[in-house]
């Protein structure tokens, strides 16, 4: 009997956020397994730091900062040899994803690679999509509105055509990309009905209009917008 | 000193993955309030059966089974009265939401309308994409991909074009709209990369390649569709 593959998530980064599955299963890893982005820390194992039994095996993967697709690629290949050591042996692996496993995680690159072999199951996740629009107090869809959901680093002309044919939006990953998305903004005339979130959820959460929003954003920032006036009286 | 109205997401239906805040507010509450479709049962009670307590008071809104709004809107209307009268005695109001409170989810309304008085604060939850995502084990989007949500009440020409410009795509309230769907994704060649799901996370859940979905669909069942090839190797 081989063991069960986990995808965890964990929600926008409060730890009170996460499931009770997610917690529960936390609670009794015998293996835990997560990413570290260029020998730093975790930012999954940090939400889940206070559940993780002392006695669990640990499964790091350093996956180096880079755009370029083949080193992080080898980092999940060496990773998921590692789970699958202990799969084989009959433990569960809990790996840890924030937000949600699905959505933009970095877990899909470890499902391609053992979903085949091994038994996965998905413990779905808050995501910072409704994390953000929670912090900013900023309902994002009803009845039959649409959303569209946008990395920050697409290209411009792309960014503007999808702002532009969408209702509710919001931008991920703004971080570096923020200078460009004001400019999409301010050219589609909808600066003021953006507004800017960073690190939902967390103590050091930001929450402005997106005009005084500033110039230097983090990864974990994002951009929601809604075009309609507010319909919901 | 009034009280705090609390809109708590509970997400998709699996009491275990309600968060862990949210399962501390509905244990500790004194007031819960909650809709109930045509004086049926709730189906966010029902979520949070087991840890409301006996002696909390409950605010019942029963809203219409009907598409024309005002009616639905007199019941919240009367259902805002209810809850700002127990917020004016300082009491806590924990409003119970399927999904997420600010995701196609009726605490909007009542968001509408105390917001401005009240404090309000909101609890993000899992919403039913990604507990659909998770329960058909399909990645919903990664790296740079782009996710569009649907409302299947759409009608016929604009989900093909939004479904025609999209990447991936979520589409929601499935229900009687099953066959237009069908049909779209017929015309468009896509049928054998949609996934359909129905009471995703809930024992009764149904998840099924898009041509064996049944033709009578339920009002919570969704059809996920991933256009691009597996890119996550």
């Amino acid at each position: 009997m081989t063991g069960t593959l986990y995808g965890v998530g964990l929600g926008p980064g409060a730890p009170d956020l996460m499931t009770l599955r997610a917690a529960r299963l936390i609670e009794n890893a015998k293996v835990v397994a997560y990413p570290t982005l260029a020998g730093g820390s975790s930012f999954a194992r940090a939400i889940a730091a206070d559940l993780i039994p002392a006695s669990a095996e640990e499964i790091v993967m350093d996956v180096p900062m880079t755009t370029a697709r083949e080193p992080a690629q080898a980092a999940y290949d060496a990773g998921a040899l590692r789970i699958a050591a202990a799969l084989e042996t009959g433990q569960d692996v809990i790996c840890l994803c924030e937000g949600d496993p699905f959505f933009y995680g970095s877990f899909m690159y470890l499902f391609a690679r053992l979903s085949t072999r091994f038994n996965v199951q998905i413990v779905p996740g808050v995501t910072s999509v409704t994390a953000c629009a929670a912090s900013a107090k900023r309902p994002l869809v009803a009845r039959n509105e649409r959303l569209t959901v946008l990395p920050g680093p697409l290209p411009e002309p792309e960014l503007r055509a999808r702002i532009d044919a969408a209702e509710s939006v919001a931008i991920m990953k703004v971080g570096r990309h923020l200078a460009k998305i004001r400019s999409v903004l301010d050219g589609l005339g909808l600066t003021e009905r953006a507004v800017y979130i960073e690190r939902a959820s967390l103590p050091e959460e930001v929450v402005l209009p997106l005009a005084q929003a500033p110039d230097n954003a983090p990864y974990f920032s994002m951009i929601l917008l809604t075009k309609g006036s507010d319909p919901w009286l």
